[in-house]
């Protein structure tokens, strides 16, 4: 092991928007855990979440919880059965672990665990926001020369899209892909649909700059939707969009060249329908990211197309290796998302940036990633 | 070939509400067309919907047209290619043929072959309520002596049944099945159900009598929901049910003995939203038949239990081959569905009393088979 | 806890074809580990082999090691973290348990784990043959009142057989599986295979009274091949005994009601060979258990079919609960296997005739069970 | 329709190393039959096999028979039924079409049709070697001004590696693959395998000027195998080789960064074996090609890996679009391999130097490419 600093600074939610700097205990290890001396961490919006309304649904925060869930570090400590890893690999922290013994995680879908174990979330009082944060082995990564300490933090993001695109919706060579909302987690989906081989990549968002960014980042098709007509029906307007879509990009309904792959990152509920409307038959619609909770869905089409619309939880099993694996080789590039950083004392503000999508100057906010403390 | 009568006697649809009984030509055969004698007809809720509107969606009956397409009959010539049939060899129809040469045809997915050719559905004017209809040699599917002419003409709604529980749900021995609505495709549902070899099959619907029924017939376990309080929102009030649901039948929620798939047959928005939070991780949504274009769902039970929701569209490769299996073994009975017959010339009644679900003693009915001319 | 009796006699192997029954310490509980009075222990051919030769590849018996891995019994002691089993409940023990970390074990496949620990086979030494064995709690798999002790022991080798058939070749209603060798993992996959709805089970082998017992017991059809001629190619041989099986039992090489999966419980190239031959176009072929470590066979047909050949090794996650659900609903019956039932301190004669393949009275023997030590 | 020329000057066998150009009917047109002035013609291993022994396997060549199938052409006339194409319009020439009627056309898998028509083969005496050969439209696929005539015809043996590499083994980003024969199909196979995103394209070959062209066209690594120790089971060798190469290329046997693909485009029997050892539990082979009929294969590999063995069959639905799209895209680029060219005139020599291997002066021959008549 490493020398270790003796404290260990962290950023502690104790109440909606009331969050305090204080020191922690170092964790002590047990069996297969390792202690990381985190690098680098990426705000996400659950984190604002959890800020702002102090839960996310029914995981209500009732303790002091240490936020921060996407972060990259180094091996400073190995518990005592703890293998594979070595003290000072770089890592990135896969933020959540399963029972290991139910029938979700001996089936390969972790993700599903119902006791996973997972960083900042209620009732799990530990986030990677802090200066020493300990996990099992198993789920650190390594990361090579080639990946960044940002680039490490930013794995946790880039798996949600690799989850969604590469084992959901099991995009290859030669797909088409829409995908709807060109915030963070819609620019990871298409980065990794280009990673993939897709052969058109189409971003639809409702503001023009997003869509310019995701132009010159990694679709190859954009659509900025024209408004609703007063009074019309949503459905109406999603289809009618859709064939708007269709016709401005020269893109067939059906056969060759339709579009067989729909990315959700927007949560909006137009959005979802016009996906829908815009899948050629067969197609498959994946919903990553949530937004209202109930959605009125276009079922007619699902039904006369068949179409297949699969719910995106997190990540499991292989995505961590594969976002690591497309950004090692140069096939997904997450510096030019990377647009604000911020120092460990000055988090909170990184939090109200990402919040507002702005920040002070009015520059766009993608993703905000926080230094360790000093 | 057989000696043929020399009449065409015919069911045809002029308008809404307008049906006439008339002679229509003989149908002439090319290439590897088959001519079949209709043995026996059941009559599907869409064909009561041509009748009262004129159109079922996009599909808007513009020329005259003969109604029908649950059918077996006896094959009677054969085309100048036709093979692998015999001239009085028993037959179920399969009323739609694909294209067979786009993307869909050739991927195996024929159902969703945008040109197919399906009777008694525009712009094809041709139904098998008639003496003499053609098919392709491929579309028609033998029957042995244990299969009746009945049982021939109800391997449409089977078919349909098989497809979504087989092809799509991927119903195998041992799942835990929930299905909404004990109508005739959901009845038929069951029974696929129980012959895959679910170990539980749960049915929900708001009459006792269909319940009953269902238990009777394939169901193991039936529930009828309570009613939704004033006021309360729907998708609080589908969580509540679902929570009665799984108290009721001693089911739990995730893990072994859990809900693994859920098929509606019922087009009820609030029966959807049930069935979503009814299903375990990783469950299986299959949509057969549609209610209302538009339904709200709970799309957040969608994401964290990434469950798959699947439109179901008729039948494809395959179908009618194992609706007939499951028949000719005695693993799905037809007979209990059949609950009333009609003359061809009384076929207009039995499309009144399919539409309003009950004869005039008040019987229920659940399927109405129409003889021949004769 | 229950009371405990104070000894622990166990079967152990010193040396090839040294074994003794002595006292071992009953096992010490940690974690969510369970301790389990052994009721019945079936014998495997394993078993046997490392008896024989005190290895089974580079498996080798380095130290004494109990032997034993077919059995069923009674939770008398919960370890520390244990949950989900009560004292006295009466289970099946499935005997391996992955490393829970690597990518197997984490992707779902753990039976591949590198760093299994299986009883009663090197290095660990503990088996099943004795009073008290321990286990961790998720593979303990209880059992109702419907499944008998010797059921319990007997789901081990069903599951191997619901591995091959429903997860690996994906049998289901309506498939026609073809079965070589009619041994105790035959006959199961037979039962398996009716279980799961396949319309024909054709079973081939050389012993005239086990294709009779097959026959009686789950094969719709049996075959018994002519011998090779002098001097005749083993992959002509093949061929045409593959063709004589078609046209003796009148089944299509292509097409409705050809073979679409072939199961080798036999070991032997000829039977693979004729196998590969039988199948239809698009067949799976599953070799379970193994012969000669190497087998020349058609790759021409494997190549000109497309053909999938797929290993099976042991089972994974849901072969016990479906194994243990197929004998509680009735579907596979167990009973007429177990043709013989020895005591504890008589266990080695069970060996003796498992090896021998018949008793002293010449009655050929399935499965020996035998009775915990008193 | 364009002008046409008024003869056919065509390439036809007609026995044993007997072949003529002779002038053949222009060929009719029928329902949706189109017309294609070739361009371009490759020379496959096939057409070499036909002229020297007049069969392969038990298509027997009974009539005069015109060679070729791997071309690319233009739209010159349009059947009275043909639809999707247009006069002048180049495309990729699919030389085989299915019955459109049989279980495995309509089942998505129409390349093992039973009754299959295909340019080059018996009974089937037409072949591509022309100038003016016919095709139903939907086996005609536009190529874009991007993809010369050349890689048209290139097409077809690109096909085939995309069948392998995307259909069968089903190869995505990050996966890591190892390839037997460094041969047209071998090296067709590494480009798809880099097109698809493999991280390791790991070549094997016994020609090192071979593995060199390998190295500087797609492989990662090669490997030039040692020899066979003199007795050494070819087992024994195969297993020592795997070793070997797993050591040299630093690739672990399990886990991580381990070789989950194998394709065997060599078809020789220490190859198979030694890629069925290198593979990682859960791996997958695929074998394309034939070599011997009968191949002696480790199964215990096989079953204690539980490996999938997969024949791989000429090609199918979906696999010519997707060819043409790595290659329109950049993504595969099949020029270096057209190593020789020849006028129609020559095309004699066009077979002898590809049976050879080496032309005249030495120089290997990779992929040899015909000119139409002139």
């Amino acid at each position: 092991m490493c020398q270790l600093k003796s404290d260990n600074p962290s950023f502690v939610l104790h109440g909606v928007e009331d969050v305090k700097i204080e020191n922690r205990p170092i964790p002590e290890l047990e069996n297969d855990e390792v202690l990381v001396e985190v690098a680098k961490t990426g705000i996400c919006g659950s984190d604002v979440h959890y800020l702002q309304h102090g839960k996310i649904g029914s995981f209500v925060v009732k303790e002091p919880m240490c936020l921060g869930h996407e972060s990259s570090g180094k091996v400073v400590k190995l518990g005592p059965k703890a293998a594979g890893l070595k003290v000072g690999q770089r890592v990135a922290l896969e933020p959540g672990m399963g029972c290991r013994t139910c029938d979700m995680c001996k089936g390969g879908l972790y993700e599903l665990c119902p006791n996973m174990t997972f960083a900042a979330t209620p009732p799990y009082i530990y986030g990677t926001l802090c200066r020493y944060y300990k996990l099992v082995a198993d789920m650190l990564h390594p990361i090579p020369d080639a990946v960044s300490d940002e680039d490490g933090a930013m794995m946790e993001p880039l798996s949600v899209a690799v989850h969604s695109l590469s084992k959901l919706a099991k995009c290859k060579s030669g797909d088409n892909v829409v995908i709807f909302g060109a915030g963070p987690v819609g620019l990871l989906c298409m980065a990794v649909a280009k990673a993939l081989g897709a052969a058109r990549i189409v971003a639809v968002d409702i503001q023009q700059e997003r869509l310019d960014f995701a132009k010159s980042y990694a679709a190859t098709d954009v659509f900025l939707p024209p408004k609703k007509n007063d009074g019309e029906d949503m459905d109406v307007y999603a289809e009618r969009i859709s064939a708007e879509i269709l016709a401005a990009l020269d893109i067939p309904a059906i056969g060759s060249g339709a579009l067989n792959i729909c990315i959700d990152a927007s949560g909006a509920a137009v959005c979802i329908a016009t996906g829908l409307h815009l899948l050629r038959p067969d197609g498959t619609f994946v919903q990553v990211g949530m937004g209202a909770p109930t959605i009125p869905i276009p079922m007619f089409a699902i039904v006369t197309k068949q179409l297949r619309v699969l719910g995106s939880f997190r990540y499991g099993q292989g995505d961590y290796p594969l976002a690591i694996s497309l950004v090692s080789r140069g096939l997904v590039d997450l510096k030019p998302l990377v647009t604000h950083r911020y120092k460990f004392q000055d988090a909170r503000e990184a939090f109200d940036i990402t919040k507002a999508g702005k920040d002070k100057d009015g520059k766009p906010v993608i993703k905000v990633i926080i230094d360790p403390p000093q």
